[in-house]
């Protein structure tokens, strides 16, 4: 097909959400495939990104990015591959990570790029969760905030989940007991069997509460929260002296426009010595690629397992972040527009 | 008079209060004064400590010492003279701290001082207030938690009180703007007029989120926090990018048992990339000497004023928590058992 005729689908947010977005605040629409002008690129994208904090990204309330416009395209992470090019050192066939949106084909510039791909012997979509913004947040969350020892237990709520699943495995590399807490039996299982965790327990279970308070009994030095609410509630009754609190996500939380009541947390952080600290990745990508290295190192030699939830086609993207809160994926999810995708890398 | 005749009033807890203790769970018994074994001294007591974590050490609810058993001496700082000695090393005359306890005569060894008094030239109650674990925790939960950067705005809850006046004149001295957050008009003007805040805000006033929002336009870098509770949650709405919240204490929760429910406070956490942190003074005495040497520094040079608040007579103490609790003090509250206290002092 040539550029004249060549379309590109867009996946953009119709209204705004107040809490998950659903499938109905999205429309996808036809456009005719943009080209670059001077100084860009157009990247063909193979996979696109699902992920918690994209509901953030379309809700009103104050979060750290601006809200996605009404009529805009979605902004999503992305990986792909240059399909037109007005720059040498940009040569069509380099395979790149950005914020290129839900849509087949987006216009960018080098500083736009994320990250250029040479793990050429790994799955492109791996740069976009567990050598992705995904095993990053785990990185840095777990080393940097929650600095867990040998022999300490580090907790992980969504402990089977694109960055919880990375999480627990970077913990047992370094020696802790790690306690996964998951949704399902299934979940639970691969906690177990694919990420190793030494505990893995069902929120959704009746004998939660005993459950995780028998996988605790030392007391929890790390917990590496994905969720907030209910869940968290319970693991803060059980933190040991010195705790690390890493608030990395709010899943639990279905909306923050009025924020939900809890059991207050001081007297935790007084009587355990305990932090809790907030962090966004994107603050500390200067500083990502030697993160990146040491777990394409550890993905290579089979410590750290990763899993995927490839959904086909850009026509699931409406409902995909819904799923996500609902719990449906089984590993990272993402959506693949493109069927064979790494033969479309050179 | 002498050993055989002379007496020692004790206030000894009657029952274990729920929540904040009263009067009436306290009672005061006369005994013959104690002596001391071998490797043991007397204290004669001179000023006793009231500070709000007295209501942590009767209650039975999880804390960081244990409780105080009914039927006991109270827990208590005290400021003391030693006035008989089995040991050449400890004379009598000497100026001693410590866990000695509501009481006249402490019983007590090398091992079980805290801090021997040089400073003779400052009044022996400094060594309970600002220049005591107040002081201390002051110096600690500001500089080494809440590390402020000269020009950022420290907020204060309990402005006015011991520890609050510490961190607001200590954040001064580091170039820092500062906010207090304090109970009526008194004690706002204090703030402003004895302890130099930039702001004071009233809680208690009608207008208290709008004069908090105005004095705290540019953010909330460092959030000392004393009371947790509605105060807190209004302060948290208004962090920096960066903020960190020193989780001192929690005087405005009346009972921890159940917790008392509010806000969650994840979301503040992660859109600011900020921190909340706990601590315990008794944890860092080791380094205290330092900390201790710089603040008499500032109190001789006029850069920190103290207020106290002395109540005269033994039997002032069973009620003085619960003043503490209904802000009855404008000041570090005392209990002095010796009219002329620096005099008893050689």
């Amino acid at each position: 097909m040539t550029a004249a005729t060549a379309r590109s689908r867009q996946v953009r947010l119709k209204s705004r959400p107040i809490g998950i977005p659903q499938a109905e605040h999205f429309e996808i629409v036809s456009v005719p495939a943009p080209e670059p002008g001077p100084g860009q690129f157009r990247v063909r994208n193979i996979y696109l990104s699902v992920e918690p904090a994209m509901r953030g990204w379309v809700n009103a309330a104050a979060n750290y990015a601006e809200p996605v416009p009404v009529g805009a395209v979605m902004r999503s992470f992305a990986a792909g591959v240059i399909d037109r090019s007005t720059l040498p050192d940009w040569p069509v066939g380099t395979r790149v990570t950005g914020l290129f949106g839900w849509q087949d084909h987006a216009i960018a510039t080098p500083a736009e790029v994320d990250h250029v791909v040479h793990d050429d012997d790994l799955p492109l979509s791996t740069a976009l969760g567990v050598l992705g913004l995904n095993g990053l947040t785990a990185h840095h969350g777990l080393l940097r905030i929650g600095r867990p020892q040998p022999g300490q237990t580090v907790v992980v709520s969504t402990g089977a989940g694109a960055v919880g699943s990375c999480v627990g495995q970077i913990a047992r590399i370094h020696g802790c007991r790690t306690v996964a807490i998951t949704g399902g039996e299934a979940k639970r299982r691969q906690c177990l069997d694919v990420f190793g965790y030494d505990a893995a327990v069902d929120y959704k279970a009746p004998d939660f509460e005993a459950a995780l308070a028998g996988a605790c009994a030392a007391g929890v030095d790390v917990y590496f929260d994905n969720t907030a609410g209910p869940i968290s509630d319970q693991v803060l009754c059980h933190l040991a002296v010195g705790a690390r609190v890493v608030v990395c996500g709010t899943a639990s939380v279905a909306s923050w426009d009025p924020p939900p009541i809890g059991p207050r947390v001081e007297r935790h952080l007084l009587v355990k010595r305990a932090s809790m600290q907030g962090f966004v990745i994107m603050d500390h990508l200067a500083q990502a690629e030697a993160a990146r290295r040491e777990l394409a190192g550890w993905v290579r030699a089979g410590q750290i397992r990763y899993v995927e939830d490839v959904l086909d086609g850009i026509e699931q993207a409406p409902d995909a972040i819904a799923g996500l809160y609902r719990g449906d994926n089984l590993g990272k999810r993402l959506i693949r527009l493109v069927p064979d995708a790494d033969a479309v890398a050179p």
